[in-house]
């Protein structure tokens, strides 16, 4: 077998067999494939698509190409959510505590964000000494303990979509559902979980850019679960504006300690009961939405969800008094309002636009390398649809040490991040069903 | 400007600036652009194509990569020939001495042959002591002194498409028109040619199969010389089976030298002289195709072009006598005849099944540093539309040392190279007009 016929293959549309999937994707992690011969091929792959069972293969190639976590000995109840990323998406942070008061476990494997705002692992790190890099004993004891951890991924899980990612990235060859659904669903997989539910967002702020786009995507991903017998379940939902109130990371914290004591946006809870649901039903857990939905809305009442993100943090050293003393976050100590200019209710409200306000004034990064300001961020108080007074203000935009140029970037790309029309909105769909 | 974006706007079928273009190749000849990024762009070429203006930057930024040779000293009708490449096509061998005679200088740099026959160097290197590694300055000399040399490419002639050209080998981009094109186009137009006729080959023995595609390749490569403003004519010709009668090294320059004494085949003939005519109008060396046929014709009737051929011998080293006297050259001193198992009329005469059973015996070569047998070939006794009887010689193989399993190979694949109708078969059309 070789690359250069595989790769005249797949140029010409024909179908791969398994072997020449599995000969490309270990022949390229173990250095017997060349970066210039799998670039050629994602890039044919980009333009001739892979059918289902080549993605079911590929993703399997994946996961094989590394270490494979067993939490057997602990539960056979193991879940994990994904999200394919978004403004303001800290869905994560509220879910597992949850999840876990519920009886289901979670194994949290997360990255650190790149680009206009930080991972869930940034996140937390703005909770004082919380600690993301655990152990290998850790991480199962902490699962064991009390359900649910949450590492940055230091096991060596699918190296080949590492590498692989790392090449499709400066090659312009990320936007393919099969290369992103094995992408994703190998390192659910490959993370130990059973049941996986994986909220797929399409609009500005998403790099899908339309619901029939994450569908396809969606349906993909549920296809290549049973393929590769697990369970995987998708909702898919818009990334068009942000997602709840606040963008940044501490900021986002402090939303989601807001939400598990009963305070939250609209949206936010929506997505969170859609995922929580269906994975209760996915564990069997819960028998049906009805039953999901008491179950989620008792473990806010009670504070028994927000007693379980205080056990996380503990857990994992942070400070947990920080549940009911937000000043212990860094918090920008600059902060700008910006207000409607005209009365009306908001038309638009961009979350790309939003996102890159945030990372200009220090909430993202570019480089793994760069340091990432927990303080910065912007704090919305109006939501599309939403009515606005004319000087009211719309987001507050919060900071630390900014230049100048960036900082007046910051406040034009907030400024126009927004509409406001005279005639009534709708609040928008969030969640997308085919 | 970043390859990566580049990469994106020609995978979305964005049309791209000359800067652009220039930008990736000087950057990718220098090294700052790497492998991976330019074989994705190479594939997303073959899905999305170049345009016209593009191909020419392409061709310019080529030749642009290295030196670029001047003959304006010496005279403004430096032509240039080039072909596509086929099976048995020793063209080059004799249009050369024909033109020289007819007062077009030919300042021809050529390569070794990669795959099932050697190239017009390799043909040339079977000539007792010819030499074909000219210094620049031998090259100059004896196109002043005699208007034609042939030298295997020394000099730093467009870097950035041999460099291009290697990762295209290796990655399935090969078969691209533009890619194609701006490759044989800089090289003749950096080896300083200013009028250029280019044999684009379609069929079994050639990497384009259709007369259609060859057709669309050299209307490209018409359009790209008038941007770049220089004078270039194509013929397209059938590749479906070999050119004229022998393969292999020594079998072709021996053909090559019975053609300037008079003893021609058809089909050879015909090639030649449209060749011949195109660059002597192109030249205004010829009013009109009669007086250009009358021109070749006469050169070889009186044997001057011949003479010709025996300057160049004389002027690169090589033994003169091999021109009457056929001995001198290395032919294969074992010899096999393929005989016809009924009588009819050779229908199909496969050129790559000819060349594949020809390399076999040892007359092609798969890495320069391999050696190659110039005794090696095959002789056809037959074409297509000849008739044969029953148990007549169809081919006959030439060969050294070879191992029993490659002979065997090479007899089975030669048995099966052509096809015997009982109906009457005419004779193909060798040139393509459209």
């Amino acid at each position: 077998m070789r690359a250069v016929d595989l790769i005249q293959k797949k140029k010409e549309g024909l179908k791969h067999t398994k072997e020449e999937i599995y000969f490309l994707v270990n022949g390229y992690t173990n250095g017997q494939i060349e970066d210039y011969q799998m670039s050629a091929w994602l890039m044919a792959v980009c333009f001739k698509g892979l059918d289902d069972e080549e993605t079911a293969w590929l993703t399997q190639s994946f996961v094989e190409s590394g270490d494979i976590l067993d939490f057997s000995d602990i539960s056979t109840n193991v879940a994990d959510k994904h999200s394919t990323g978004g403004v303001g998406d800290k869905v994560t942070l509220v879910l597992i505590p949850i999840l876990a008061q519920l009886g289901v476990y979670t194994a949290k494997l997360s990255g650190r964000g790149l680009g206009f705002t930080g991972g869930t692992i940034d996140k937390l790190e703005s909770i004082p000494n919380f600690r993301c890099e655990l152990s290998n004993e850790e991480f199962f004891k902490q699962i064991k303990d009390i359900k649910v951890a949450i590492s940055s991924q230091s096991p060596n899980l699918t190296p080949a979509d590492g590498k692989i990612y790392a090449l499709r990235d400066v090659t312009a060859t990320v936007d393919n559902k099969s290369l992103i659904c094995a992408s994703v669903v190998s390192k659910k997989i490959a993370s130990g979980a059973k049941s996986i539910v994986l909220d797929v967002k399409y609009g500005s702020g998403a790099f899908l850019k339309t619901p029939e786009a994450a569908h396809e995507l969606g349906d993909l991903m549920i296809k290549t679960g049973k393929l590769l017998n697990r369970n995987i379940d998708v909702v898919v939902s818009s990334m068009e504006q942000p997602l709840g109130l606040n963008i940044g990371n501490s900021l986002e914290v402090i939303e989601s300690i807001e939400f598990l004591k009963g305070n939250y946006s609209e949206d936010l809870y929506e997505i969170t009961l859609e995922l929580a649901t269906k994975t209760l039903l996915n564990c069997s857990a819960a028998q049906n939405e009805i039953q999901a939905k008491e179950m989620v809305d008792k473990v806010i009442q009670d504070g028994s969800a927000l007693n379980k993100f205080r056990e996380i943090i503990i857990a994992q050293g942070g400070n947990e008094n920080v549940i009911n003393n937000y000043s212990l976050f860094d918090i920008g100590k600059n902060s700008i309002e910006i207000k409607a200019n005209q009365e009306g209710y908001i038309s638009n409200l961009i979350a790309l636009e939003v996102a890159h306000s945030a990372k200009l004034l220090g909430a993202g990064r570019d480089k793994k390398s760069d340091s990432i300001n927990f303080g910065a961020g912007i704090s919305l108080r109006k939501k599309v649809g939403d009515f606005v007074k004319e000087n009211e203000t719309v987001m507050e935009l919060f900071y630390d040490e900014v230049s100048e140029s960036k900082l007046n970037d910051a406040i034009n790309i907030a400024k126009n991040s927004f509409e406001i029309s005279s005639q009534k909105i709708e609040k928008p769909q969030l969640i997308f069903k085919n």
